[in-house]
Parts: C-alpha cells; structure tokens; sequence
C-alpha cells in the first residue's frame, strides 16, 4: 500500500503535537489509560480472533492466550507505571552539608516512538504489543508502522486504541497508525522514512536481523541520532551436558523437539541449536530426536515472504560443506507449511563456517557433535549475542563445566537452566534482549514492565517552584510513588 | 606518542580476562575496591596538584577543589553500588499463579569500557575520574586513554588505581593506562583504534562534539556496534524573564558574568547564551553586562589547542553578519590567555544563521535581544540539545511564560529556576546530559552515581540452582541489598 510523504508528515506532526500534552500527564493517568486500553482490547470479540487467524494461519486457541497476554501486558505495565517505577524519582533536598542545591529528577517520555508492528506476534508484539504499551506508559506518543502480513488484525487494534484515546478526549496523535508500505513517488520504505523523521525520537522493533540493522544504521545517520530498541532474534543454543544426558537423553529430545517445532517454529526464542559433547547418552539423545521429529506435522507459516525464507535459508544452511541432514518430519509439506529438519555437523564445522550460525526463522535446528569439553567452550566463547541459552544440566554439569557456564553468560540476556525458551514470562524479572545481534542494545529488555526504560530520559529541576513542579517531584508525594530523596527509598512527603 | 598496535591489542585482551574475573564479584566487593581508591587519591600529596597545575594552568585552590570531588564522587558511586541500586535485582519466584518459572534477573558489567580523559577536568573527567569509577563501579574493566594535555597528571592517577590493583591482588587488565595518541605504522588515533576494537564493549567520553561523534560513528560502524557516552557540552541557554529583570537586572547581569568566565570559561555548563525580549529592564541587564566584563582579567587556558580553537571560534562567530561585538574584557590577552567577550545578535538573526548555535569553549557569550516573547519561543523551539537551560524568572515570569518553559523541557538534561549551570553537583538528582548533541545518549548521566548505568546490562536466571547463582539474587540476601521479590521492594531473604 502506497502513502503520501504528506500525510505521514501529518501524522509526526501529529504526534509531536501530542506528546506536548503528554508531558502534563501523570503517572496515574497514563497508567489508568492503559488499563482502559486492556479493557478495550480484552472486549473485542470473535472479529479480532478470526482476522488474525485469517490472516497469519496462527490456531486460534493460539492467538485467544495471545491475547489474553497482550491485555496482561498492558495492565502489567500500567501497574509498574503508576509504581513510578519508571519515572524514578530521584530528590535530593538542599538542607544537606553537601548538596547546596535543590535538585529534583524524574524521566518523561523521549518523544514520539516509531513501532514496527513483528509478524509473529500479531498481537502481543504487534499494534497493540508490548512496544506501544511501553511507549505510552512512558509518556510517549505511538505511530505504528502496521505489519503488511495482518493489516487487518492491526486495523482492528488500531481502532480499539484509538476509541480510547477519543474516549478520553486526548489529542489523537497520542496513537496513529501507518498502515502505507511505501511512500508515494520516491518509493521509500514508509517505516524507513519515519525512522529517518525529525519529529521521530526512538523505535521499536522486533523481526529479523537485516530489518533492524538497517533502521540502526538509519537513525545512526541522521543529523540527531536517535536510540532504536531492535529485537532481531538469535538461534537460542542449548548446551547438553552429560549428567543431565544421562538421566533423560529421552525426554530432553522430546522437549527439544516440542520447544523448536511450537509455532511452526516462528518464536525469536526457537532453540535452532544444540551442542553436546559426543558419548552414548548424546548418541541415544540425538536418535531420539531423529525418531522424535519424524512425528511432527507440518504447520503452515505465517505467510507466503516467511515460508520462502524459511525454504531458502534452510537450503542454503542444508547445502553447507560437512553439514549433513540428521533427522526430519515424515509428512512433505504442502502449500506454505514448514517441515521440521534438525541438520546435524561437527564443533569443528560449525566453529569454521560462519553461516552455520545464522537463524533459520522456523523448525529448523541444527544439532552439534563436539569431540571434547573444550570444543563446547570453544563454541561458546565464538557464539554472537543471544536471546537465550539454556543448559540442559545437573548441578553437578554445571561445577563440571565452569568455562562453558562462565562464557554463556556474556552471550545471552536470559540463561536457563533446563527447561526451553519458548514462552517469555511477562514479569519483571524477564530479559528480552542480549547482546547484539540479538539486539540492539543489550541494556534494555522488550518484555516486561521494564520495556518501558527504553523510552524515557531523566530531567533534573534545580531549585524549582513546588507549583512547576511535576506532580511526581512535589514535596506533597500525592501520587504516593516510591522515591529516592536524600538517597532513601521512601513513599513519604517532604516537609 | 606512538604506541604499538600489539601493545594495545594487549591491553585489550588482559582488559577482557580481567572481565572474567570481575564478574565473579559481589557489589560489596567493588564498592571496598573504590573505597581504597578513593583513598589512594585522598593521599596523593603536592606532586599531583602541581603536575596538573602545571599541565592544565589551573589554579591550585581550584585543582584541591578537583581532587576532593574526584575522591568524593568514587565514594558516593561506591555507597551506591552496595546499595545494589545498579545489579537491580528482581525476582520472580514461581510460587504465584501467573509465573510458571522461577525467573532473577540483575544487571552486570557490560564488558571493557573505553574511557576516554578530559582536558578540563584532569581530576574529576579524566583517568581516574567519573566514567572510571561508574565503570568499575558496574564490574567492567576500564582501558583510559590518556588526555594528552596532562600526562604527568594521567600517570600518577593510574598509578594510584594501579597500586589498588595490586595491592588487592586483582587482575592487572581491571585498569589499564594508555597513554599513546597515535598506533604505530598506522597513524590511526589510539582512541579511534581502540573504539572499533572488538574487546571494546563501550565507551565514556567528554570532550567536542567533533570528538564524540566520531566515536559514536566509528562504533555504529563496528561489526557488533558498542554503545558510546559522549558528552559532547553545549551553549547551556539562560532565558532572562521581565519580572526577575526588573528585581535585578544588575545582579543577574553579575551572575552571568561570573558563571560565563569561571575558570577561562572551560566549562561544559558554561552559559554561553543568553536571551530576553527587549524592554529598559533588558537594557540595564545589558548595560551591566557591558560594564562588569570589562573588569574581568584574562586567564590562561588549558592549553595551547584549546586557546586556537577559542580565538578561531570566537573570531568565526564574532564575523558573522549582524552580529557585534557588546562587550569585552578590557585587559588584552598574552600568550594563551582568553579575553572575555559577548556578542550581540538579534532573535531574527539567531534563528537564521545556525552558526550563531555552535559553542566557543571559552568566556565567550552570545547575547540575544527578542522583539516579543514570540520570537523567545522560536528560538527556544529551534535550539539543539542542552546540558542545561536556565530561566532567571519569577513564579509570575513562568505562569506567564508557560510555553517557552513547555519547550525548554525537550531542549535539555538539567532546568535551573534562576541560579547559573556551572556547578555540577555529584547527587542522585543529579542529570548531565542531554538531548543530541548535549550527548549521544540522553538517556543516561555522566554525573552522580546514576553514571553507572551507562555500562550494565541485565541477565535473567530461568530455574537457576542457588548455588550457581549471583549473591544478588540468592535466597539469602547476604548482602542486604533492596531486591524487587515479587513486584515488592524489599531487603528480605526469601523463605
């Protein structure tokens, strides 16, 4: 779909008009408005469910929990929000020896946030996701650049937002939506001439790594660079250690296979890789795998420009030298399914050809045989920034392999410890988000109340007027936020 | 100096192995290491004070000022870290309904951090100054690149942190001295070499705007791009408002004056603008302005660099069309000593020339006569990112002001109500950096202990077994740090 350069610029107007009023909002406020957004999205009816499922092949049952999620995140990081927990609140009084100045800081919203709506996620990552929440708790007006793989599903969220927005009589560019591919007559991409637009001050993204470098090295080039979160996804390796092999070769097959075929395999934290060092308890894992997957019916992806990746990066990756296929689902896929292949290649193979290392976004892993606990660190210490990585491990595993242990945690921002990383706990202690390429800046998550961080920047108020004061610094604490005020946490007022 | 390409690529590597390390230490454990260097400093003797007063020209009571806050900031930054205010532990345990795993998360060091010294501040921004401390302060080892305006002064400064070093028995690669300018056979800038350097993870940095955003651009052009601190200063505008200028032209006027050539005007936060709309009120400000500078003496600069581009500067803006010289000191300068001096322009003239925007670092001052609170407005809308903006005003000047106040709050990191912005005091509250080009990144300080912000990134623990975890997130919370268990803040262990 084609847009005029006039209306998008219409629209940043829009959006830089509102964030003005934003500004004057409250913690309480926005967060009271996140809460009427949750609501409105969780009264949507049948109409959402069956346009997305229309439109992205995902199952239903599928997308309700999705939904479900989608509101818990609104209201999760509503709650998080009128905590003050993002405005964090500093106030150091001037009655102190040191400090000869009142200073007082909060942080407002950096401006209007460009988010790009994620295919996989139609509504959890997407026009109603967890950027545009974290956004507008952070006192920052959205323009959603709409994912074209469910224009629809983004129409219909789109509007839920917007009658809330009318609803409560805030100025609409708190949320537009771009619905615009690409910009009449020039041709550009409309979400890289927005990123590349003045009145744009962050972006939000998640979707594939060539995507969000290149909105990276868009906004690194402009006359002010501004801060982009992508979330560009990784293979997610799982290390298997022999303890842990030896009491369930089985069963962590099993659980593997689940974890890369969930979803047609379309999660940014798909475990597209395993390591273990060879023995024969890896040799009963990996011919469990083999036999496991051979069940797993193919599953239509989320559209026809994913499932042709999906073919080409998985035939590209299979046509490697000393790459060889080591187990696939029985089923020939039809039409735009996914067939679950797990390829199978040497420490060695994989430590020298790069390619190897590449996401394949689907059912696709690729299944390492080390020769030695010191080829697994090897791997480990060449790994590229990761989502996650699990250790498939005892306690004892993990005293045996301090190295490999100690370097995985330089690659990922959540590390498990058995278990799969599929399925991204909405709480705070979640970290979405690893060190690049899995992202773009490793100091920020994307899930999680703590999302909101990435759009705020503190302001300091030296010696200010109580009266022009935000309410969140007062001396009156009415917003009852928790605040540092002469390096103590406290909820109290200031006398 | 010359400095071989292996011997930085030496440091690199040790600066990564000592990463290791630190990152098996508790936020106790760095705290008491910047504790013995804070010490360590206190009882550097006469030596120190006289190598900078010798290399920088700074005055020795404003040098013993330096050195007190430079100890001072390692405390409080240290006081902070045990704290745990920056490993921000938050603990999801799985005991509720809505958590199916048992999820921690803190935040550790970000990896070696690239720091680069300050030619104005040889204590406080340079070698073993604030970015250092914030950075061991987050468990990352630090590489400095010595300023090469004051070597001798680098150099007994790493040697104090070097003696810690030792005498703790911690890797020697946790801080590394570099005192080279130039990489051997190359020519490439050390600082330069070192930015793009894949060991490098981030870096610090105050100095031009030339400078930083050369070390943004070489690190976004990196295979893994690193995030860049620069605090790249700014002309820190001071808006003069009628009501506080007809109860004190003369003392504002004396204020300015005083602020503008503190220390040579070597300042960050040195005012080097200031506007207000024409009326006799303005007048008498001007006129005082005029009359008090005369009287200030000339004062040697830093250095011989810095004096060149001061004259070079000031000569360029002080050509520019309809701009004239309003007042001078009227003592003439000898050697590299900078003689104060303000311009005058009109709002008009300041909106269209964007030279007029630039800073002289110096005693130089631009001096901007409005025709209506309009044209304030206008210029306020059209400034570029600020350290600070300063309103000497009156309750009644911002009521009635309420947009240029709305505008200034996008325009920098800290808001004086009245007061002048040189001064930056090392609090919790405190905010220095701002909006691009003020710094790359304004979302984080570069003053007080929210410095060490800058170089964590949090790692979550999915299902982690107590004894492989962090101190932070144990069970037992041997260190009494504040933790967020469950969405509550609390000291306590958990049962």
């Amino acid at each position: 779909m084609i847009q005029p350069q006039s209306e998008l610029d219409a629209y940043a107007a829009l959006a830089a008009g509102a964030f003005r009023f934003f500004k004057t909002t409250t913690v309480k406020e926005r967060a009271a408005f996140m809460h009427a957004v949750a609501d409105q999205i969780e009264a949507l009816g049948p109409e959402l469910l069956d346009a997305a499922h229309r439109e992205t092949a995902l199952p239903l049952p599928r997308l309700t929990g999705e939904k479900t999620r989608t509101v818990g995140q609104w209201r999760a990081y509503a709650d998080a929000v009128a905590k003050g927990l993002y405005v964090e609140a500093r106030i150091d009084t001037a009655n102190k020896e040191k400090t000869k100045n009142d200073i007082r800081k909060y942080s407002i919203g950096l401006g209007p946030v460009l988010v790009f709506g994620a295919a996989n996620f139609p509504f959890a990552f997407s026009t109603a996701g967890g950027d545009t929440a974290s956004a507008i708790g952070a006192g920052c007006p959205v323009l959603v650049k709409a994912h074209p793989g469910h224009p629809e599903t983004s129409r219909i969220m789109a509007a839920a937002i917007t009658a809330v927005v009318e609803a409560w009589g805030w100025p609409p560019g708190v949320f537009s939506h771009i619905a615009g591919d690409e910009v009449a007559g020039t041709g550009e991409r409309t979400g890289a001439y927005l990123t590349a637009h003045p009145q744009v001050k962050a972006v939000g993204f998640t979707g594939s790594y060539q995507g969000g470098k290149a909105l990276l090295d868009i906004a690194a080039r402009r006359e002010e660079p501004i801060p982009v979160f992508a979330e560009m996804g990784s293979i997610n390796p799982v290390f298997v250690f022999p303890q842990a092999l030896e009491q369930g070769a089985e069963t962590l097959a099993k659980a593997y296979i689940a974890s890369l075929t969930l979803g047609a395999g379309q999660f940014c934290t798909n475990p597209g890789m395993v390591i273990g060092v060879k023995s024969t308890a890896f040799d009963r894992f990996k011919q469990a795998l083999r036999a496991g997957i051979r069940d797993v019916l193919p599953s239509a992806m989320l559209n026809e420009h994913i499932y042709t990746n999906f073919e080409r990066n998985k035939a590209l990756l299979s046509a490697q030298p000393e790459v060889n296929i080591w187990a696939e689902a029985d089923t020939p896929a039809a039409g735009s399914q996914a067939r679950a292949r797990i390829m199978e290649t040497s420490a060695v193979n994989f430590l020298a050809n790069p390619v190897l290392s590449e996401e394949v976004f689907g059912p696709f892993g690729i299944l390492i045989e080390a020769a030695s606990v010191d080829e697994v660190a090897a791997v480990a210490a060449q790994l590229k920034g990761q989502l996650t990585i699990t250790l498939a491990a005892t306690e004892a595993d993990m005293d045996a392999h301090k190295t490999v242990v100690d370097r995985v945690k330089d690659k990922a921002g959540r590390l498990l410890f058995n278990g799969m990383p599929t399925g991204v706990e909405v709480v705070y202690a979640m970290q979405h988000g690893g060190p690049f390429p899995a992202s773009t800046d490793a100091r920020f998550t994307s899930v999680g109340p703590d999302a909101v961080k990435r759009f705020v920047r503190p302001v300091a108020f030296q010696n200010w007027p109580q009266t022009h004061l935000p309410e969140e610094l007062k001396n009156v604490n009415a917003l009852q936020i928790l605040r540092t005020v002469n390096g103590r946490l406290t909820a109290e007022d200031i006398s």
